[in-house]
C-alpha cells in the first residue's frame, strides 16, 4: 500500500531519495561517518550564514530535547529566561525551564497574535534580571509568524541573549545571521529540510558557548559537551541516529539543489496559497489573518455544519491518501493542515479534490463556521 | 560499494529487511503508528517475561539519553544511587547523576573483574542513605559480564531498588522479571535486538514508576511524562523517530523468528568462540578470563610486535569490508572486536581470514602481547 501523504507539521513526506540513504549501517566512530557528522555541521552553519559566529550542535531526539538542551546549556543556573508565548511551543519552553529549576517567566498573546516587540522592550526595561529571551519563530499551533527580526534587535539593544526556536522555519524561512542577531537558533532534521525525524541541532555564537561550561542540568543535554566532543574528534559523544544522519545529508543536498531557502520557501508558499484559495472556495475560513500567517501549516476553524464530524473527516481523507494533523493544540476548535514537505501544487490540488469529496460524502455542503468564531 | 560489515558494540550490521522498513514516512499521531507503538511496548515487555508487573516506556536518543531518563525519573530528588563500577558505562551512570545534582557513589573494580555481590552486600548493610543500585549487565568496556542475579537479589534482600543498564545485553541474555527483581531494566534499539538507532526503552516496575511524578530533572527526559502520554493516547509526547520504530518492529520479529533470546544468544555464542578461537591461533589474548566474558564484544591485549600499528590495522581491515571498534576503553593497552548484529559463522570466519591478511601484509608474524600485558 502507497504511504499516505502527510500534510502535517512533521514528520513529513520525504523524498524516496532521502529514505533510500538509509539502507546502508555506518560504524558510528568510522572515519567515513565522522567525515559526514563535519559536513552537516558546516553545511547547517552556512545555510544560517553564520560562518565564524556560530557552530552546530547536533543533538540526538527530537527537537524539543534540542530545545531543552539548548536552554539548559545556555541559560546559567541563576540566570532568567523570558519566554514570548503565543501557542503551545512557547508553554512548552517554560514549562522546560522550571523542569530544570531555573527561573522563567512567560510574556503571552493571544494564540492568532503575533507577539510585540515593544511588550518586550518594555519587559526587559523593568526586569534587568532577565539574561536571556526565547521566542518561537513560527509557531506550529496556529501556524503564525513571529516578528523575529524585530524581537532580535530589542533583544540586542538590551543586551539580553535571544535563542529562537525555529523548529518548523528553519531551511524555508531566511534565518541569516549576519542580519539577524541571534545567540542560539534551534531547530530538528525533520521539518522544513525534510529530512526524517531523530535529530535536533543548534546553531550557537561559539563565544557564547565557550563560557557554558557546566551549565547543563543533564549530560545527555549538555550542547558544551557535545560540541567539545565534536572538535575533539568529530564523533558524537553517545550513539548517534546513524541512519537519521545519511538521510539528512541527502536532505541538505536536495534543499541546495531547490535553490537553498529561497527555492523551498518558495515552493512552501505556493502550497500555501493553493491550500488556503482552495479550503476558502470551500468555505473554510483561516484562523489567522493573512499576514500573520507563515507557509508551513495553517489552522481553519471547525465548520458549522452538524454533519462535520472531525474524526469521520480525517479517517476518510486518511483513506484517500491524505493524513493531516489528528489534533488541536490551539484553544479556538479549528483543525490544521500543513503544507512542507516532498509535495508540490498537485499533491495540494490532490489533497484539495480529496476534501471537497468527503465533505460531498459526508453531506457537507459548506466548511464555513459558525459566524461567532 | 558495499558496507562494511560492522565488528562493534553497536550501531551494528542489521538485515536488509530491517532497513528496508524505512522506506515509508509514517505520520506520528496517526492511529496506523499509534498501533505500532503499541506493538513494540508489548512485546519488549513480553521478552523480559514482565507483563503485569513493568511497563516499557521508550525514550527518544541514544541509550545513555534511556539510562539518565531512568535515573532521572526513579530517583527521588532526595535518594542516593549507588553505582557498581566495573567499566567507562558504570562511570557514565555516575557522571550522569551528580550532574543532575542527586547524590551519587561509586563502588569499584578493576576492569577486567566483575562487580563483586558481597561488596554490595555489605555497602548496603553499612550505608542506609542508599535508596537506589545501578548495574551494568555487560559492560562493554571490556565486554565483561556482570553478575547481575546475584546483585539484583542482594539488593532486593536489603529493599533497594534496581535499576539495570542492559543495554549491550538485552535481547541476547536473558532478563526474566519472574525470576531476575528488578527495578527498571534499559535498553536500546541498536544493540542485540539488532534495530537501528536512534531510541532507547525501560522496562520499569509500574507500581514504582506511578510514585515518580515529578522526580524527573528534565522535561525530554521525564519518563513518568512520557508514560502517562503513551498511557492517555498512545502517543510519544514529542516528536518520535518513526522510521527507527518502523525498523525495530521489523527487528523484533526477525529476534522471534531466530528463536528469541535463546536463539539470538546461541548465534552471539558461536560467533564469539569462532572470533576468540581464531584470534588465539593468531597468537592474540584475551584481557577477560573465559569465564568472566560476554559473548558480545572481546577486547584483546595488544600485540607486542613492533610492525603492529592499531591505525594501520584498522585502516587495512576496514578496507577488506570489516570495521573494528576503532579505539580503547579499557585502562589496558587493548582493542575490541564485536560479535554482535546481522552476522554469523561465516561473516567471523571471513573477518579472521581479513585478520590474517592484515597481519601479514604488516609483517607481524604473532598477535601475542608483551609478556607482561
Amino acid at each position: 500500500m502507497k504511504a499516505p501523504y502527510l500534510l502535517t507539521p512533521g514528520p513529513l513526506t520525504t523524498s524516496d531519495s532521502v529514505k533510500e540513504k538509509m539502507l546502508r549501517d555506518w560504524g558510528s566512530r568510522d572515519s567515513a561517518f565522522i567525515a559526514m557528522n563535519s559536513e552537516m555541521r558546516e553545511r547547517l552553519v552556512a545555510l544560517a550564514n553564520a560562518r565564524g559566529t556560530h557552530v552546530c550542535v547536533p543533538v540526538q531526539g527530537s527537537g524539543t530535547f534540542a530545545i531543552e538542551a539548548t536552554i539548559g546549556t545556555l541559560l546559567p543556573r541563576d540566570g532568567k529566561l523570558l519566554v514570548l508565548v503565543n501557542g503551545a511551543y512557547g508553554t512548552r519552553m517554560v514549562k522546560i525551564t522550571s523542569t530544570m529549576g531555573r527561573s522563567v517567566e512567560a510574556l503571552e498573546w493571544r494564540e492568532d497574535q503575533p507577539v510585540d516587540p515593544k511588550a518586550v522592550q518594555a519587559r526587559l526595561s523593568e526586569d534587568g534580571d532577565i539574561t536571556h529571551v526565547a521566542v518561537v519563530h513560527c509557531e506550529t499551533t496556529s501556524g503564525i509568524l513571529n516578528p523575529v527580526q524585530a524581537v532580535a534587535e530589542v533583544v540586542q539593544a538590551h543586551g539580553r541573549a535571544l535563542i529562537i526556536d525555529a523548529m518548523s522555519a528553519f531551511g524555508a524561512l531566511r534565518v541569516d545571521a549576519t542580519a539577524l542577531p541571534f545567540t542560539a537558533v534551534v531547530a530538528s532534521s525533520n521539518k522544513c529540510l525534510q529530512g526524517v525525524p531523530g535529530m535536533g541541532f543548534a546553531l550557537i555564537r561559539q563565544d557564547v558557548l565557550e563560557q557554558c561550561k557546566g551549565n547543563a542540568h543533564s549530560l545527555s543535554l549538555d550542547l558544551f559537551d557535545q560540541w567539545e566532543g565534536f572538535e575533539k574528534n568529530g564523533q558524537w559523544r553517545f550513539t548517534p541516529p546513524t541512519h537519521v544522519i545519511a538521510a539528512f545529508l541527502q536532505a541538505l543536498d536536495e534543499h541546495a539543489a531547490e535553490g537553498g531557502v529561497e527555492g523551498r520557501g518558495a515552493r512552501y508558499a505556493r502550497n500555501h496559497e493553493v491550500l488556503v484559495d482552495g479550503m476558502e472556495a470551500l468555505g473554510f475560513r483561516c484562523l489567522l489573518a493573512r499576514e500573520h500567517q507563515a507557509p508551513i501549516i495553517v489552522t481553519f476553524h471547525m465548520p458549522a455544519d452538524p454533519n462535520f464530524k472531525f474524526v469521520d473527516f480525517y479517517d476518510r481523507l486518511s483513506a484517500k491518501g491524505f493524513l493531516i494533523y489528528p489534533g488541536k493544540l490551539t484553544v479556538a476548535d479549528s483543525f490544521r493542515i500543513g503544507c512542507i514537505g516532498d509535495l508540490g501544487e498537485a499533491e495540494m490540488r490532490a489533497a484539495l479534490d480529496a476534501i471537497a469529496s468527503v465533505l460531498e460524502e459526508m453531506g457537507v455542503h459548506d466548511g464555513a463556521p459558525a459566524p461567532t468564531a
